[in-house]
């Protein structure tokens, strides 16, 4: 598949700089990717998320599907297009949403039976269907269909994992778009057994990268990292590993650590839209009165648009009188902040001191 | 007062052309100013007001004055950097928002006793209070407190007359930043001999600059004329004419015919949000149906970022899937269209053919 090309630029430890090559332009790795759920990252334009250095984005399967329909994005001219974002695309195979967010759901071995969260409308999903339904939305990277088990229940996790890969079996035989890469998700839990049983099915099956689900879902984080360490000797060293969902600051240094390479969340945009401002370390939440009259900006150093003209007293202003300004601005703040630490570890790797900003990162 | 001058540079008919020079720069007339109520045009940055042409913006006395508060804002440095809007303001005097939005209200001849809309709390404005809230808020242009009736009532018209004359003398008397130009407002509804012995006693005080309130309230239009080309011939020619909460295309064009030289509404970024689509020349509702499949931009020939990159297919799942962007989109196109238009209305003045551009539009 020649439009998709992963290239392992530098190593330093187990942490990997890389070039991710797609039809839609290159990815230098680690990357962060903002969420688009309907086809939007929310409350921020796609000139936005150039500016702010954004490379790469998320879309959801699930939610496209339902409202406005991967058959009318197909006929517009598929997602790229239809959202004015030229640049890399990957969609989820909408696995987590419907086992999440549907209200009704009822899986079997051929696939998965659910109720819209928008008109309770019943559907069905199959590994074939999330192929079609990812090929009429076009994005560069594609998912096979998983199931998303609770990460502690053992048994549970067992059973699912024979659907999922039952069910990557079927994605790859259905996947036909040669500009398009299939990604491959390792399922599990936290259970060392399952994790490994995965990883060695997945990657035999052999996919264009790796997605690793199912984690930081509310175990403690000692389990989410052994996971992490133990996939890092199983998962190729060629191929992209992509942490689903994850996560924060402190995820991105330490999911490096641990040889992932791609890495999506909600968290900075919908902190945002409720007044949440990532730092470093942990947030702020705006609305807290001990902001009313600060007249500095979020961050000290931070040089986003939103740091560098407002103050934390407006910024709570326009959140307490529910102005669309403010989730924008914060936003705006939030994703620099991520896209901003996945180029500094990045930049770390490329020069061998990765370590020293890992423990710069955790004494700061 | 050296900080604030009007210049007239060209006539065309009744149609002027100006430049207005205020501490926070010169504003070429005719102007359209977007409404920033609570210290925010909504759905917008001040950058992308800069991109759009926007020269002045209006803010809301009576909003800022509740929430967060004038004194908080003077603490701040004053309405232009709490919002980083270099730019000029102008900022109306609670009168319209206390007679119209304010739950409950008991007028005197002092002032006016309100509760707020936010948490039901007691205040009062008097002259001297919106004043000195003004001179907190620090905008380019005040203006006096008047009282807005019905437009059609002719008993309340007079009695509401006059306490709005009783309180533009206290309004002129209590005025003191040089760097602040108080305008003067005419009332008197839809009645000639109101609106006459209004235009008269306000010019009398001798005011900065002259607006005109408490018209297209739902009045005819043809009365809405007849008032202003009344007033053309009343108001003096060397000063800005401001006619408050006006309006569509339309109204811009009419308006500059009959001597206006400014102009705000909330219009443009109100419908924005709830899916509506100003063109020169009525509205879309981007949530008909037959919008769903259409590839095409807003208007064919609009040059602004959202006509340029998005199909009204696009605009319209953003709005039924209520994103944000949708209402930001929305707002540029509708913002850059009002300000389109009077930059044309001024250019064909300056060229002496604003009856051709008048009569064109008409026929569109």
């Amino acid at each position: 598949m020649t439009a998709f090309r992963f290239d392992l630029i530098a190593t330093d430890g187990r942490a990997r700089a890389g070039l991710l090559r797609t039809p839609h332009g290159d990815v230098p790795t680690p990357v962060f990717m903002p969420v688009g759920t309907q086809g939007t990252v929310k409350a921020v334009s796609p000139r936005d998320l150039k500016d702010l250095g954004a490379t790469m984005i998320l879309s959801n399967t699930y939610h496209l599907y339902l409202r406005p329909g991967d058959e009318r994005i197909a006929r517009l001219g598929g997602l790229h297009r239809f959202m004015a974002w030229d640049g890399p695309i990957l969609t989820d195979s909408g696995g987590f949403q419907v086992f999440s967010l549907a209200p009704m759901r009822r899986v079997d071995a051929d696939g998965v039976t659910f109720r819209s969260h928008i008109d309770g409308s019943e559907h069905r999903f199959t590994p074939e269907k999330v192929i079609a339904i990812q090929e009429n939305l076009g994005a560069d990277i594609i998912t096979c269909l998983d199931e998303c088990a609770p990460p502690t229940d053992y048994e549970y996790n067992r059973q699912a994992l024979e659907r999922t890969h039952a069910w990557a079996e079927r994605c790859r035989a259905a996947h036909r778009r040669a500009d398009q890469a299939l990604f491959g998700i390792v399922q599990g839990g936290v259970f060392p057994d399952l994790r490994e049983a995965s990883a060695r099915f997945i990657t035999g099956l052999g996919f264009a990268g790796y997605a690793i689900g199912g984690l930081s879902v509310g175990e403690p984080k000692e389990q989410t990292y052994a996971v992490l360490e133990l996939l890092d000797g199983l998962l190729p060293s060629d191929r992209p590993r992509y942490l689903m969902g994850v996560g924060t600051p402190e995820d991105l240094v330490e999911g490096v650590a641990r040889g992932v390479d791609m890495f999506d969340c909600v968290l900075p945009t919908r902190m945002a839209r409720n007044g949440g401002v990532l730092t470093r370390h942990g947030r702020l939440n705006l609305r807290n009165a001990c902001y009313a009259d600060d007249p500095g900006p979020l961050l000290p150093d931070c040089t986003c648009y939103t740091c560098t003209h407002f103050s934390r007293a407006y910024l709570r202003h326009l959140i307490l009188a529910n102005e669309i300004l403010g989730a924008h601005l914060l936003t705006l703040h939030n994703l620099h902040l991520m896209l901003t630490i996945v180029r500094e570890i990045r930049e770390s790797i490329l020069a061998g001191r990765f370590a020293a900003y890992r423990e710069a990162f955790w004494r700061e």
